[in-house]
């Protein structure tokens, strides 16, 4: 008989941790211990935020975005650039972008890629919605394919592009630039990636 | 400005979560996503089993386990051999020893071991409690010291032995031996433990 199955909500608690992403049983028990001994500081309020978040963010019925409000407050935004749509996969890749500062226009949160091992087919993503988006709103000039640099990615960039182009056919596809991440050491860098950077050179 | 900022909730979710023990910013996120995708069968279960454990996990007054009851179940159980008592560093070398079902004794949880490094010093561990359940229970024939092999740990271990033998001479003081781990492969282990291992070796 294993101590641990026999205290109730500590197992309980164990379990629900380690079936988080990134975490297995030693992490998770190293979890629950440090909170068990910061009850007041770090358990209660994590339990508090946990509840809150749960009661609080939605996910926004135009872009798919996770926000307080739905519409969220990127679609609600006027001083956004309405003529730009930038198409993720996820939602943290919308916070990996706004993180940069870098774009000023509006999202489109796929939900993934379209996936034949993982079973992810054309309907298990936000496209009705895109295609919709995109109809109604013939002000939007640029369609911005930020989706991850993997077979399965750029698969669903050619499909999304298609059916973007079916609905609008004066739309402007782009997709990210392909090259040597900035900070990037050559010499770790696969070939795909030089070989990428290599054709796509610029003049200095 | 950063997006994540204007999100309230999920800002301060993110927050708390890379405030756990290995867990980082990229990682926190991570889960928070997952657990916003997963909110009736992951999120809320997971703050219920915080709030749960936060109410009904206690500390053990005799030996410093957690446990809903207190005194422990380990303390409570009548099976248990009462003339041993381990004394270990924390509560999850508790689980760690519990785990192996190799042991039927009791337990006292020192609550850490000393480090000047850390300014961990005698008052900060359950050292005086050690005290007195040997001074109450004479019948405490032998104290395990399974205490990490590490300089730390070891100075703790001599430190408790001689101040448990000053309360009970009679006493036989232990530790756990040292040697090749289990499945360990001796090209990977470093000198100190072959040397320990060769020098304390047994009849095959």
């Amino acid at each position: 008989m294993r101590y641990s199955s026999s205290t109730g909500p500590l197992d309980h608690l164990i379990k629900q941790l380690s079936s988080l992403p990134g975490l297995g049983n030693r992490s998770a028990r190293r979890i629950a211990l440090h909170l068990l001994q910061k009850r007041d500081t770090s358990m209660r309020p994590l339990a508090n935020a946990l509840e809150q978040a749960a009661d609080q963010i939605q996910e926004c019925n135009t872009c798919g975005n996770l926000d307080m409000c739905n519409p969220c407050k990127i679609c609600t935004n006027e001083q956004r650039d309405r003529s730009k749509l930038c198409v993720v996969a996820s939602v943290s890749d919308v916070w990996a972008i706004e993180r940069t500062g870098a774009y000023k226009g509006t999202y489109h949160v796929l939900g993934g890629v379209l996936s034949a091992l993982d079973g992810i087919g054309v309907d298990d993503l936000r496209l009705h919605s895109l295609e919709k988006r995109l109809k109604n709103n013939l002000n939007i000039k640029e369609l911005i394919l930020a989706l991850s640099a993997t077979v399965d990615g750029q698969s669903t960039a050619h499909y999304v592009s298609d059916r973007a182009l079916n609905v609008n056919e004066n739309l402007e596809v782009t997709k990210l630039s392909h090259g040597v991440p900035v900070g990037g050491e050559l010499d770790y860098l696969d070939e795909g990636t030089i070989t990428t950077a290599m054709k796509s050179r610029r003049s200095a």
